[in-house]
């Protein structure tokens, strides 16, 4: 089969792989019908080391069952599915209590020999604690907000929940990525009053209108502290969901949040040390989230897609085919493109 | 009255300063039947620079009402009354969500013109809002315990709380000073399973043990961490209640929670960064804690106090007049005592 493999920084291929086959009698082959690119592709994209064993990367996408091994009662032959961006056994204590990414028995796609999802199909490990059935569609739109579900709906979630958002509380997003403008959306599910959204690209701030910010911020640093206060009657916001994943917006996050209230982190951060001292803690400030569960929150997320309430799938702003894969990348590492679709 | 004024590290003074009385009509005069040194005066005794005009300190105390303005009306003349380690008024946004610490009208002891606690007598603003009235009582252990309501219990119960201790869970303590011995109490108070208290000093461990202790490891460090993953399978605690205030005890409690699990923080942080980075992120982890809401706590707390259930009290293994708060100081630093009762 066709499969994405990246070398090293700014060298993605698209190359013939061997085809996928049941390993496990837990596995199952899913033929991808929908994948797509992620603003965490862009991290290896940016700053990956030459290596000529090549890895196969893409965690996110939706397919077809081909074929599942004597172990795999939940899904069979012909099941429309979609994966979480990390697999996992849904029985080990640690998925018991919704924490699917630290299953032992769990990982990440691509890695220690499994299928990346940027590819015509995908080997899946621990399929019945891994893949959630979907109904049948072939409408496009409800295709692409469904494959939210694997890796960006389900981290905004994940950002809003672990920050506490609910009815009446006011919220801050740092970042207008996919991410981002789906932790807008999710915050808005959550009943969240007020929404500021920190981004500066007014395509994607427009759509984060319309998933629900009610400000829209473009300064940055100290100046968008400010206007974030000032937008809060000097106090800040309840919960500050970070979805970039820099220092500077992590520290953004720091004087935007109110006291007693969260900073949930969902960009990966790409430093080892932050700003936890004196000021964060005499204002009882939380630092949360992380990796994304999102296995554990499809279930939930999966009906108010399904009813067309939220449609997270307008993040996706272009389409293209699996062989124009690499130029997915260049777009939207040039921010030419938003989120990157492969159909 | 003779109250207690520092200096600069190591120049703590009982003098003769003007009495107290009634500023505001929401004020109330406290002549203090019981104070005592914190773990946390230690830090202006280390390190404040000299200054001659001199600052008046402590913030645990608990006594009887002498004097109360017109507009005070829980608490009378005669009454017994504990006050928490800050001042609020109890009744603004943030006193009513529970953390008083961030009162607009709030304050702590000793600055801007208030009383410190370690003196004769105290003038209390918001005295409404900020004094627990308390049955009368001249038995002395229950006085200790009731005093330690104004931070050393509620600050434990504050770390517990916010790293979520519940029942069945199990917990690390990092310290076994008074603060770390009463969030033991309080994890135990709370349904804790496992306690592991992490302290070398004998005689304070052997009583974290009598308040709730199942484990107690007295290496630091990396050999810590190993002590604390060997008594849990592994896999580190669910809450990690951090109540030193080192970068060192911060960056133990990283390898020593469990996944998902939260380090909750009481011990003032010596330092303005900390590793919040990747590993942090991929295993969920959360920092909270922060300035303890005593006020909040402290009617929940009273009752087990009242009670005998528990006995935090017990942390005071010295008791001194107020002429010898300066030898208390020293005997707390040079860690000859626990924690200094001035009766």
């Amino acid at each position: 089969m066709r499969a994405t493999v990246i070398y090293g920084a700014g060298d993605v291929r698209v190359e013939t792989v061997p085809d996928p086959k049941l390993g496990e009698s837990t596995d199952a082959v899913v033929r991808v019908v929908r994948s797509c690119i992620c603003g965490s592709d862009l991290w290896p994209y940016a700053d990956m080391a030459p290596d000529p064993r090549g890895q196969r990367i893409g965690h996110e996408f939706l397919g077809v069952v081909e074929e599942t091994g004597s172990d795999v009662g939940s899904v069979k032959k012909g099941d429309l599915v979609v994966a979480p961006f990390m697999f996992s056994d849904n029985t080990c204590q640690y998925c018991r209590e919704g924490l699917h990414t630290s299953c032992p028995q769990g990982g990440m796609w691509g890695y220690k020999g499994t299928d990346g999802g940027q590819g015509e199909a995908v080997r899946v490990p621990q399929a019945d604690g891994t893949l959630i059935k979907l109904p049948h569609t072939e409408d496009d739109g409800l295709l692409a907000s469904l494959l939210t579900l694997s890796d960006v709906f389900s981290t905004g979630h994940h950002a809003a929940t672990t920050a506490r958002v609910a009815k009446g509380k006011n919220v801050t997003v740092i970042g207008d990525g996919a991410v981002g403008l789906c932790a807008v959306l999710a915050a808005k599910r959550l009943g969240a009053e007020q929404i500021v959204l920190m981004g500066r690209h007014e395509t994607r701030t427009n759509l984060g209108r319309e998933f629900g910010a009610t400000d829209v911020v473009p300064e940055r640093g100290e100046e968008g502290i400010a206007k974030v206060r000032e937008l809060t009657n000097g106090e800040g916001t309840h919960a500050v969901l970070e979805c970039v994943g820099t220092k500077a917006a992590f520290e953004m996050g720091m004087g935007a949040v109110r006291a007693g209230g969260a900073i949930s982190r969902v960009g990966v951060p790409q430093y080892e040390e932050g700003p936890v001292g004196p000021r964060m803690f005499r204002r009882n400030v939380s630092v949360t989230g992380g990796v994304a569960p999102a296995r554990a929150y499809i279930p939930e997320l999966l009906e108010d897609v399904l009813d067309g309430t939220y449609q997270p799938g307008k993040v996706f702003d272009r389409t293209i085919g699996l062989d124009d894969v690499p130029a997915g990348y260049r777009a939207m590492a040039g921010r030419e493109a938003l989120k990157v679709l492969i159909a």
